[in-house]
Parts: structure tokens; C-alpha cells; sequence
């Protein structure tokens, strides 16, 4: 087992031991690609959406929304998933256990995914692939499979064919309209949603990085393309981080840089893609990510959606290696435009004012009622309103008329007079690009834990600490009576509910059995930053000890300094 | 139309026009049952998420978990939804509309949801009900239909049945084992989720109040039966609350009581069922709910559940009548049972120590090993341990012996000793018992919503406010230039990125077009607390005016003042 392999198994280990995540419905035998967040991963899941949450709406001109998972065929049909969200599968004939097809050819083909069903089928049977079940190689013809989730809105046998959404975008796109108007007809501006999306995964593998129903968040950000993009907020956080241009490109090599010169130098393609680059690289450090361990790899342009005009995948390093966890993409009109298109509405659009309005002289004809009225009677209403609806007017009379009921007619002189009319034009509508940065929150937090786990030597026994950040510890604090005798006990609850009262805080209490030291332990492990010890002195004077999880130094304060260093988040001053 | 009718409309209509909730996919015609928590919308309904969750959490002995929404048939088969979460489906024979059988009988029959496919037919037939589509009377036979969301987990064809679940109940379930660790084996304890729950109705109506994917939140709290409660927290905190006790029982009349009085007398019949109603009565007015519009109404013995020992809904009076927002159930140990029994595990229990360890004396045969193993050789390692699993011992050799491999042996005189032994027996397992808070979060909101809509004369003209709890606005403050010039909105969009950069808050700007009283108007209707203008004065002193939402009063104080006031919350203070 190698160095990787034997980590994600120890992380694995804990994380089922103590409550963080674990493969759901084990009483059962377990469902592959489904997983739980326990008692100590459910709050740090929460916290991380929190902090994503408010990365985006701090910005100022970004909503959350909330739509269903359960969508119809049409909308999905309309997105292009119904189509094209698919996998190769293949069956193996001798134990009939179903395989995706570019899996079974990694390491044997390059770029598997990109093969269709007959260069897989000649690549399984070159390689003798076997099946992993069984080892045989005999292998039936491999076949698209879509891979949502299916499901009927309504009675059984009359129901509506539908599915779990693939991602939580569509629901942003299908809001636009309020949205639009939400922000009073100005663009830029975002719309995040953060829950779940599901991808019905053939033979889902490699734990929490590959899940069938996952935790994703997703921000749409409408632009107008040919608005100015301010880059005074991109300035002045930049920082260096590491771009791995499409190799095919003008810029072939990876290089660290900051975003201004990457935009100036055409590497990063847009400026807004390269604003929420460097926003996300600032929200994962943050998160506890290492730095050092990130990348963002640009989508070569086979790889991209053949609408998207740049996409960066930011990937980050640890035990499964390099992993794609967030992807940025330019997406341009293709999202707004294909649902306009499947439902035939106007209002996924937005309106542009010029910066002077454009006169325009134009020749219209002018009927004249006395006239028309008598000659098309009961058509004459319909006359009027095509002599209006005329772009371009015929110089001179007679011309021939198409009227809304498909009959022509014949404008003869004297029917109409000519005039000279000046148009004032303010805008124009066009429809809003799309830059859409999606996260995958799940493969975040995983890498978050595998960053933050430390593997320590003391006292000649091996000792773990995660050292996650203050923000999405799954406590904030344990508190620890030190015996659980001479009043000690009463003091720590009291403490402890003292903890509880204060917003936003949840902390823990390790009253039972262990020593003060496998305490400690106990709260390394799962990176709660403070241990509180209720201890004799305190019975005195009322102060206590607050141990720092990542220094292992104590101080002792009162109580009252420690509620309010709590209540502020100050602690951690102490130790600096 | 009624005078409930019309504010239904009302306020759908406003939700529609602000974003706050509309029907989900309308750019496709939309999809009965299905909404979306639009710009307005999902932050109310994030915020109330989160006071929700914040409610339980400060409790200090919850955890939130999260588990998926896609379950396993088996699961639901265990829990009993398989079998018996139904409606009766009826169909017209004329038009083929699919209607819910008991609601086409509403007004007609009573309680029509308690009666069984013949009955419910014999009830159209004899009432004449006639078809909501095509107005005939030709049902075919009405039958159960099963409201779960059907799907299927892997490749298609050789995928496993699933469902959506259809509450989030069953996650803190299946995960009780790792819970029950977490809390170090130390009941009472319990875990929460929030999240989306699915009920694939018939034929919804009822706007938000009756969705087919729905938001909710659960607390599933474990406790052991035998074990006493402590009711200090309940009586310090005991206030009067509307009760309508079961009118079979021995206590018929509805009455307004305090907690402690209702549990001695009876009505309220188990204590921590009544902490949960009152810590839900607390936290619905932390959340708007008018306190005079709440009651308590407890099942009838027919109508709960054959396991449950007691259940109180919370109904919430609003436009749509009395509408049951909460369920408090006591559910005895029958869901932990159920999962045991299916599954075959063993770790869905509690162990209870006893008080004072029993000592029980016993007779028991030691094997004497000279005279087993020759005896019988290869079974002999088999007969001592048959010997030591011996429950109840036989007085006196030669004796019967069965072994695991099936066979039976005779234990003959010589080859055991008899011994006695006192066994000491620290305590037992047992399975824990449930009570279980449930919440509709939409309907919650939709009567925060309409609890909180006020019309009043202003000038001659309606005018609408929504008096929404600080905590649950949609922003906690609009900025507002006086003007679109002189400086002004330069001013404004500082001191907006100024109140963005205070973590937790979410203000909007509002700088476009409007007059001053207009754009005061459209921050009344969707509940902001507080407006912040920015006018001639600013420019000179830095002083802003604060208005408040709720009394139409303003003061002026200085931006350094403001900042301060919003970071700590204390804006109200001014206005008191």
C-alpha cells in the first residue's frame, strides 16, 4: 500500500470512528457513492457552507436562492443534460456487473474519456481488460448512459417524467428573470445557490471525492460582454498563485503569477473569470487549504464545452493526488439563450442603454381612415396595424400588404400618406454571459481535513491533531473538569452552558472516565482549537486553563476573560 | 372571494413581483407543488434555517447531521413508508384527471382521511362529486397510491430502488450508532437536519402550505424511558400557551395553561414533550409568529400513530385557517426497533447502568481437560465452549450437550466439576425511546410572512410593511443617496462596502431612479429593518439618517456611530 493509499485509509478510519463522515445506510450493507456527515461532520459541512456563503454575498451585489432538486424533462432537456450528461457503460458477460468503460482503460489509454463507444470497445479488448469482479474479459458492447437520477412528479402511470438535478445551476438560470429585476434591470450581478446535486455514478469509486448525491455551491454571475470590468478590488488583493495554461495555447507553460499581469499578458481570458479565481483562492485559504498545494489548470479547447470561451479547473493536491474541486468557466450566452430558446420567452434577456441614444429618420405611411376603412371593411383594423409593423417602408404606392391573417392586399395611392418620422433608440437588448464558478464542497472539505491532520511524535507514541481553522472547527471549544469530583463536574457544566448562551458558539463538554491528557487527545483529533480545564485553582479564584490545540501551550485566565475572548474570537491573541 | 382568499392573493402576488417565493419553472408553464425561494425568499428562508438550527444547537446536547436525500427501498421498507405513507388516488373516467380522493370529499363527509378505498368510493358516489376538470361524476375505483418519489440508484437495468425520502427522520436513525458514540454512550441526547423532504402529492393545492418538495428540520431526541427529566429549564422559562387536549380524553376542554401545571395534571404526558413544546412556542415568536395565532393541539388516540404515546401539532392560524406547522411526537421505541429488526443490528440500543450492581449466584460445570480431550479429540475445543455458553446448568452429570456444528454429546461424570459462581451484573441493553419535534419550514414562513404584512393608510393611499424580526429580514439595512448627485452616491456605495465587510450582515443599496419615499416603500414591503440615507448633510458631517421599518421614525447619527450600532446589533435601542 503506498504512503497515499495507507493516509486516506487512516483518515477514512477516523473519520468513521468519530462521527465525521462515513458511507450511508451501513446497516443495510452500505450504498456506494452515498456517504453521511455525522455528529462532528455535519457542523463542519455547515460552517464551510456558511463561510462560502458569505465570501460571495459580501461582495454586495450577489443573491442566494432556493429551487428544487426535482426538475422537469423540459428544463433539463433545454440545458443539454438529457442529451449529453452521460458515461460509457459495459457489461460484463460472464458475472453481468456493470463497468464505466474509460475507468476500466486508465492507465492503459490516454485521456479515456474522450474515446466513444467503438475506440472503447477495440481499446478494452486490445488491452484484455478484465472485469473486476470476476477477471474475465469478455465484455458486451459498451453504450451511453445518462447519468441522472430519474423520477415522476405526480400520480403513477399519469406522472411527469423528471430528474434530480446535475447541478445546481439551472435554478439560477431559470430565475433570472427575478433576479434581473431583484437588481432593478443592472447588470453585473450573481446568484448563488448551495445544496445538493446528484450524478447517478456507474461504479462510483475513490470515497468522498466521487459521490452519487453530493454538497455543491454554485455562483452565476451575469455580465454584460461589453461592459468595462473594474479591477481596483483584483489589484489590491492580488497574490501569486500557480496557472497551468492550456498547453496548446500561446502560453504553454505553468508559471506563478498575479491575476493583473495573467489578464495582461491574455492568459487568464477575462477579466471577471480571473476576479473569481483569485476570490476562490482567497476563500480556500481560509478554509484551511494549503497554499502551496493548489493550482488552476486551464481546460484545453477540446476539452472545454464547445459555448465556453475559458474555463480553469482549481486543483488541489493531497492524497488522491491532484483533484478537481472547483471550476471556473465562462460560459457566454449559452445557458440563457437555449432556455429562451426551448421556452419561447422574452425575458431572459437584459437591456443595454447606449451611452448617447441614436436618432434614426425613417419614411413611414400614414393611414388614411377615410379610405381604408371602406375598402378592406372588416380587415381595415388589421391594414392599420401591418402599415405600423412595416421595418422598411416601400418608397411609393401601390405596395402589397401581408396581414396577420396571412391575406395580402394591395395599398393603393391615396390610402396612406407619406411621413417623415425621427426615432430615438436607447438601448438594445442583448443577452447576459454567464461566468459561473461551481464548487464541489464535499471534495473541499475532504482536502481540508487532508491538509489540516497531523500525524505528531510524543512522548514516543504517535499523536494526531487536525489542525483546521477556528471557523469550521466542529466545537469551538471542549470544556474539560479536570477530576470529576470535589465540584469540579458542576463548575464545567456551568461553564459550559455559560459557552452555549453565547450566539453562534457550540461548544463541547469531556466530563467522562479519561485522563485530562486522552482528553486532550480526544479533542486534537477532531481540531477543536480550545481546551477548557476546570481544575482545583478554579474552585478558588474562578480562573481556568485554556489549552491551544496547535501550540499544545497553556495559559490561565478567569472566566470572565474567557467568555469575553470567546464571545469576540480573541483567544487566539494570547498565543501569537 | 374572501376576505383570506384576497390576502392569499395579496401576498402571493407581492412574493411573485419581490422575489420572495414563486412557482418553481413557470418559464415552462411550471409544475404544481414545486416553488422557488427567490433573491428576496432564500435569504429569509437561510436565516430562519439558521435560527432554527442555532435554537437546538445552544441546547449542548445536539448535533446536526446530514445524510442523503436518495434512500434505499429496504430502508423505507423498514421504517414502514413502503407499506403505508398513501393517499387514495382517484381517477376521472371522462377526462382522466387524477384526483386525491378524500380531498374531493372535504365539506362533504367528516374526516374523509380516515376512510378506506370502499368507503371512499361509496362517499363520491353518493355525494355526486363531480370532476374539478371536466365536471362529470364517473370515478373508477379509488386505490392506495404510494407518495414516495420513485428512483433507482446505478446503471440503468441492473440499478437498486430507491426513493426520496420522504423525511429527514430516518438519517438520524440509521446513523444513532455513531451518534450514540459521539455522546459517549450517555443518553438523553439527539441530532437534528435540515433539509429538503419529498411527498410526491397527487394534486397539490394550498400554495406553500402543501408542496411536493418541501424544506424541513427534525430533531430526533433519544432518551432513556426509565430515566427521570429534570424540569428546571422548563419552569423557568414557563409561560401560558393555548393547549387543545385530545376530546377523548380525560381532559376534553381546551385551555390556555402553563407547562408545569398541564404535565402534573396529566394533559401534557410526558415532560420532555412539553420542554419541546415550549422551546417551540419560544422559538416561534423569535421567528414572528404571533403568539395569539398558535395552539397546541393534541392527536386523538385514533389519529396517531399505533406506536406513538402522545403527539401535540403546533397550528398556526393564518389566511389558509389553523394549519399544522409543527408535530411533537412521542414515538416510543418503535423506529430504532423497526431498523434493528430489519437490518440485524445490534448497535441500535443504549446500555443502562444500574443504580446498585446485582449480584446473581449460578451454578456452572468447568471442563475438566484431562478427560475432555481424550474424550473428544478434534470437538473437544467445541465442548468447552459449549460448556461455558451454558445459560442454565443442569443439577447433576451425565448430561446432553449441543455443539455449533450441530452435533450432541453426553457430558458424563468426571469430565466436569460443578463450581459456583456470583456473577455481577452492572446494568442492561435497552432500546432508547424517541421524541421527535418536526417542522414544516415553508409553512413556518409563509406565516412569519403573513404575521408579519401590515396595510395601512398613508397619505390617502395603502401602503404595505412587513414587520419581519431583525434576525429574519431579507437585509439588515438599505443604503439610500438622497439624490443621484452631488456626491451622494459615490457616498452611499462607500458606506454600503462598508456595512458589506461586517461579518454576518447583508445590506442592499438602492440608488436608482426612485423618489427618497418610493424606494423607503419598497424596502417597507419586503421587511428591511432599517433604511440609511445619505443626503446634503453627509457630505458636510458624516452624518446619516437611520429610519426605522417599524415606527416610520428617523434619526441622525454619525456613520462611525451607525457601523458601531449595526456590528452590535443595537439600532433598536435608538427607538425604544
Amino acid at each position: 500500500m503506498s504512503e497515499n493509499e495507507d493516509r486516506v485509509q487512516t483518515l477514512m478510519a477516523m473519520f468513521k470512528r468519530r462521527g465525521v463522515v462515513r458511507p450511508a445506510f451501513e446497516l443495510y450493507g452500505g450504498v456506494a457513492g452515498l456517504f453521511d456527515y455525522g455528529p462532528v461532520g455535519g457542523r463542519i459541512l455547515r460552517r464551510t457552507q456558511e463561510i462560502w456563503l458569505h465570501h460571495w454575498l459580501r461582495l454586495g451585489n450577489i443573491v442566494e436562492i432556493n429551487s428544487p432538486t426535482v426538475t422537469p424533462h423540459q428544463v433539463l432537456e433545454a440545458s443539454g443534460h438529457v442529451g449529453a450528461f452521460n458515461d460509457h457503460a459495459v457489461q460484463c458477460q460472464s458475472c453481468e456487473a456493470v463497468e464505466r468503460a474509460d475507468q476500466l482503460l486508465e492507465g492503459h489509454v490516454k485521456n479515456p474519456d474522450a474515446l466513444d463507444a467503438t475506440q472503447l470497445d477495440t481499446a478494452l479488448s486490445e488491452h484484455s481488460i478484465e472485469c473486476p469482479s470476476c477477471s474475465a474479459n469478455d465484455w458486451a458492447g459498451s453504450a451511453p448512459m445518462n447519468l441522472m437520477f430519474p423520477t415522476s412528479i405526480g400520480p403513477v402511470g399519469t406522472g411527469r417524467s423528471a430528474f434530480l438535478r446535475p447541478e445546481t445551476a439551472q435554478g439560477m438560470f431559470t430565475n433570472y428573470p427575478s433576479i434581473y429585476r431583484h437588481f432593478k434591470q443592472r447588470l453585473p450581478f450573481g446568484a448563488v445557490q448551495v445544496g445538493k446535486g446528484y450524478r447517478n455514478e456507474i461504479s462510483p469509486r475513490q470515497g468522498m471525492i466521487r459521490q452519487r448525491e453530493f454538497n455543491m455551491a454554485e455562483l452565476e454571475y451575469f455580465i454584460d460582454p461589453e461592459a468595462d470590468v473594474d479591477l481596483t478590488e483584483v489589484a489590491r488583493n492580488d497574490v501569486p498563485i500557480n496557472l497551468i495554461p492550456d498547453p496548446k495555447g500561446d502560453h504553454s507553460e505553468p508559471l506563478s503569477s498575479e491575476m493583473i499581469p495573467a489578464l495582461e499578458a491574455g492568459i487568464v481570458r477575462h477579466p471577471v473569470v480571473g476576479h473569481f479565481m483569485l476570490e476562490t483562492y482567497r476563500l480556500m485559504i481560509q478554509l484551511g487549504i494549503d497554499p502551496n498545494r493548489m493550482r488552476f489548470r486551464q481546460h484545453e479547447q477540446d476539452e472545454m464545452a464547445h459555448y465556453a470561451s475559458d474555463c480553469w479547473d482549481l486543483e488541489i493536491h493531497g492524497c488522491y493526488g491532484w483533484i478537481e474541486c472547483v471550476g471556473i468557466a465562462h460560459r457566454g450566452c449559452y445557458d440563457l439563450e437555449a432556455h429562451a430558446s426551448a421556452s419561447g420567452s422574452t425575458e431572459l434577456r437584459a437591456w443595454r442603454e447606449y451611452p448617447e441614444p441614436i436618432h434614426v429618420d425613417k419614411t413611414t405611411w400614414a393611414p388614411v381612415q377615410a379610405q381604408i376603412g371602406p375598402a378592406f371593411r372588416g380587415e381595415a383594423k388589421m391594414v392599420i396595424e401591418a402599415l405600423e409593423a412595416i421595418e422598411e417602408a416601400p418608397e411609393s404606392t401601390p405596395f402589397p400588404l401581408t396581414l396577420t391573417n396571412g391575406n395580402v392586399v394591395t395599398i393603393e395611392d391615396g390610402m396612406v400618406e407619406s411621413r417623415r418620422v425621427r426615432y430615438t433608440i436607447n438601448g438594445e437588448w442583448f443577452t447576459p454571459h454567464v461566468i459561473e464558478p461551481a464548487f464541489g464542497i464535499d471534495r473541499i472539505i475532504w482536502h481540508m481535513m487532508d491538509h489540516s491532520f497531523n500525524r505528531i511524535e510524543k512522548e514516543g507514541e504517535s499523536y494526531d491533531i487536525m489542525r483546521l481553522p477556528e471557523d469550521v472547527a466542529p466545537y469551538d471549544a471542549v470544556v474539560l473538569p479536570l477530576f470529576n469530583k470535589d465540584g469540579m463536574p458542576g463548575m464545567a457544566e456551568s461553564l459550559f452552558r455559560d459557552i452555549c448562551s453565547i450566539p453562534g458558539l457550540v461548544p463541547t463538554i469531556d466530563a467522562f472516565g479519561k485522563s485530562i491528557g486522552r482528553r486532550y487527545a480526544r479533542a486534537d483529533e477532531i481540531g477543536i482549537p480550545w481546551a477548557i480545564t476546570v481544575d482545583y485553582q478554579t474552585i478558588e479564584d474562578r480562573t481556568i486553563t485554556v489549552r491551544s490545540r496547535d501550540n499544545q501551550s497553556q495559559i490561565r485566565i478567569t472566566i470572565d476573560d474567557l467568555l469575553e475572548q470567546l464571545r469576540f474570537r480573541t483567544l487566539s491573541d494570547n498565543f501569537n
